[in-house]
């Protein structure tokens, strides 16, 4: 990547291109000085905006568990869809995008892995906006008569368990199992079955 | 433990005694030699028991495995039961045998961590045995009109896997979460009910 100092430096340029570093040295060699140079500006601008090696990789690890987030707050806040159909396609779209992550390109899913165990906190609250999305699309079908849950936040925690086969990241080996697909189609089915009203 | 070479010397006895060599010594450490010592008798007994050092490890893990399905064969072929009661039951079951593995004696769950990765056959032929538990009871249910399903092995798999939280050894650190048991019985009560006629 050449560098381009005539731009201005924003947090997103530098995480862009922490997250490139990080997939040409891996996550334990890359440093703020590769970040630095690689962007063609001194160390103290990327300090300026990260205040530590340590909070530049948490910011880079929020990036990307939150580009998956903000396809699925899509599919959350869509008017209209019967909340059945959308919580079959949310679902449907954690796992694709999980399986994309970790299949094509593995390098930078592996990187991020290691990032992960590093920010468990980053990690925690992503898991905690994905389960209050399942929650929002559970307590509309609630109030639609279409699904039914006594205690709506422990239905939306049991759905994204029961899921778990499908997003999590320990998984990954089983997304490329051929019969992967019809797997997650009958934990969906079962799941949805046991939530309708 | 003392060598007893009065009693005669069974597979039986010679798998309870690698399982406590291994505890002792640890996976990577324990030879068919220890286990020869531990029995009082010559490795060429072992050996006549069992071919190679593999073998025996293979047996082991299969002697540990087989345990749990022991017990839940006694809930799967219990009569007179109504099915969504006896998968609840089952699946409780799973559970509490795999968080005493994990809980009671983590050294030895440990040790068959590294035994099981080395073992993929007897694991996979296990999971079948589990899966095909299931199959019996869903299909039991489907026959006397209380659990609905149109392809039972499919739908006993996808119980299965909707409940790897909870058996799947990878969670084992989660086993001991002060929420695990409500977290259980959500998943549980979700699954039952998405089969439920």
């Amino acid at each position: 990547m050449p560098p381009a100092a005539t731009e201005p430096l924003t947090p997103e340029r530098i995480l862009e291109t922490t997250e490139e570093v990080l997939r040409r040295y891996g996550p334990t060699k890359a440093t703020v000085v590769d970040v630095a140079r690689a962007l063609g500006v001194s160390h103290g601008s990327v300090y300026r905006h990260f205040p530590s090696k340590a909070a530049l990789r948490e910011a880079v690890t929020d990036r990307w568990l939150g580009r998956t987030v903000g396809r699925l707050e899509e599919i959350a806040a869509a008017p209209a869809q019967p909340a059945p159909a959308k919580l079959e396609a949310w679902l449907e779209a954690l796992f694709e995008a999980k399986r994309h992550k970790a299949g094509d390109d593995p390098e930078l899913f592996a990187t991020y892995g290691v990032l992960l165990a590093e920010n468990s906190g980053v990690v925690e609250a992503h898991l905690e906006q994905l389960v209050a999305q399942l929650g929002r699309i559970i307590g509309e079908g609630v109030a639609a008569g279409s699904l039914a849950a006594a205690d709506v936040p422990a239905a939306a925690r049991a759905v994204f368990d029961a899921t778990g086969r499908f997003h999590d990241p320990q998984y990954a080996a089983e997304w490329r199992s051929p019969t992967i697909v019809a797997e997650f189609e009958a934990v969906t089915a079962l799941v949805v079955r046991g939530l309708r009203a």
